[in-house]
């Protein structure tokens, strides 16, 4: 069954490849089974992240971005990690119209992640999740991701090009740096450019790139507009410039080892789990040592041990 | 060494209390063994989350609060987990001179979480970290969260009473029930309630407790002006009245026990990929088969498989 929704998938087939999606998610046996079949097709799409606070405009930006690579005869995957999108939602406000249309295009897919209790962590599964995206065609995987927090800091690594949005004023080019996403961004976007203070906006992020970055890409600060579409072609040219410049500078080679890397050890993490409390809740084993930290008999990294061991 | 660290905290030693949760918070060996020497003097704190999204003037709020349970003779404890927090980045703007008034307090002790590269996790370093301030004699812990993503949701988790702040208008609540945060509160707050649609919000969040939660706790729903201290009285009496609750019904020894068992899983999950990768990393394997999947030779669940086989 799993062969037939695989090659259903590969033959460009949308409902199979939400089944298979389905199955990653839910971290069901059958998504593993799909991702075996599935590896070996993959390594052709460019995965970006894009990310920024909500009310950045961020969803509105990617909708752009979309339309502007469909226009280039690029295929096109939006994964909406982010639970206030309205590619979460359903379209939403003035995007409403032009979300449905991306919706319909046969040529762009968009999937939501739930954001609650994605087994192995939610980096792990946005990470599969673009890999069954990439076996599936598509050229270009947009992860819209809000920007807080741990979890979307490591959803924004797992991606080729990194895109971080800020608005003008507000001090929010502040909450960025110290989120430690600024730091990761290839491309830096000044959206709502039509707003005053976009330039001192501008400046300030350009002076903390200045604060020493030097690995052979300059970063460059986009203003864009995305409501009126200001921008965005610009934008898709500099993610494809640094496509270009990661393929050239052996970057690629570098980033998707880290990629292979951060996933494998997610996987192991969340695999090794499972087996410990498999054991553990079998011989009950694991509410014995929750019943004894909760009588502070036992501290809970003595139990932690205890529930390794008693697993071996 | 450590016993003397260990000591000291216990007789009320600000800077070894600092030193443990930099042990604790770094991962350190010293941190697992001053955690097993203090777990015993633990369990007496009350643990508060309040988590609200940036801007909503949560850290006012905490801050404030904190300041109310000092009139009543509370000692406090304050773990910031958002990195933008007026704690974290130190006094700032019109609570400049409060915020200094509150960290020179002999009956406070105020924490910064580094949020990104917390080993074994945010929440279980949170714990961790909440855990040392309960053995040193802190009343009262309160867990400042930003509320965006899984991590923050999890932080929240782990708390005996959650306070979730909401501000007037510009559809905050939505977003607030999406990501599930609104789910986990305990008592609910509408700050900078003296701002216009104060009571449509209060009424948008009554309507979706009336969604059908019956747990034998009536959510409450406080209006404050945090900034004015106005309602600041009133949340400490709800947050008293839930810590009642808990003890009463028997829900706080249910809410121990989750904890607990939270806090096992996350240590053990930690401690099992340690042990992979020490192993891994001394035998070479984890390079190898990160440049299996580089080039597709093998899809990293298997990779995982094996990493784990090999480390048995």
């Amino acid at each position: 069954m799993i062969d037939e929704l695989v090659a259903r998938l590969l033959d460009g087939d949308k409902w199979a490849l939400s089944r298979v999606l389905s199955f990653v998610e839910n971290g069901y046996p059958e998504g593993r089974e799909a991702m075996k079949a599935l590896f070996g097709h993959t390594g052709h799409a460019h995965i970006v992240g894009v990310t920024g606070a909500t009310g950045s405009g961020k969803s509105t930006l990617v909708g752009a971005l979309a339309r502007e690579y469909r226009t280039r005869e690029r295929t096109i995957g939006i994964v909406a990690v982010d639970p206030s999108s309205p590619f979460s939602r359903g379209a939403v406000l003035g995007d409403r119209i032009r979300m449905q249309e991306l919706t319909l295009d046969p040529g762009v897919f968009i999937r939501s992640m739930a954001t609650r209790g994605a087994l192995g962590g939610l980096a792990a599964t946005t990470n599969d999740v673009a890999t069954v995206l990439d076996a599936a065609h598509k050229d270009l995987i947009i992860v819209e991701t809000v920007g807080a927090g741990q979890d979307e800091v490591e959803v924004a690594d797992t991606a080729h090009t990194t895109v971080v949005i800020s608005v003008p004023g507000a001090g929010d080019e502040v909450q960025a740096i110290k989120a430690g996403i600024l730091e990761i961004a290839d491309i830096l976007v000044v959206n709502k450019a039509d707003q005053p203070r976009a330039d001192i906006t501008a400046q300030q992020l350009h002076a903390f790139l200045n604060l020493g970055r030097d690995e052979g890409w300059e970063v460059p600060i986009l203003k864009t507009v995305a409501i009126k579409g200001q921008g965005v072609v610009e934008l898709a040219d500099a993610i494809d410039g640094h496509r270009s410049f990661l393929e050239t500078s052996g970057r690629l080679e570098e980033a998707r080892r880290t990629r292979a890397r951060r996933q494998l050890l997610a996987l192991a993490q969340g695999e090794l789990l499972s087996r410990v409390l498999a054991s553990a809740e079998a011989n009950g084993h694991l509410e014995e040592l929750v019943e004894s930290i909760v009588r502070r008999e036992l501290d809970p990294h003595t139990a932690a041990q205890r529930l390794i061991e008693a697993a071996d």
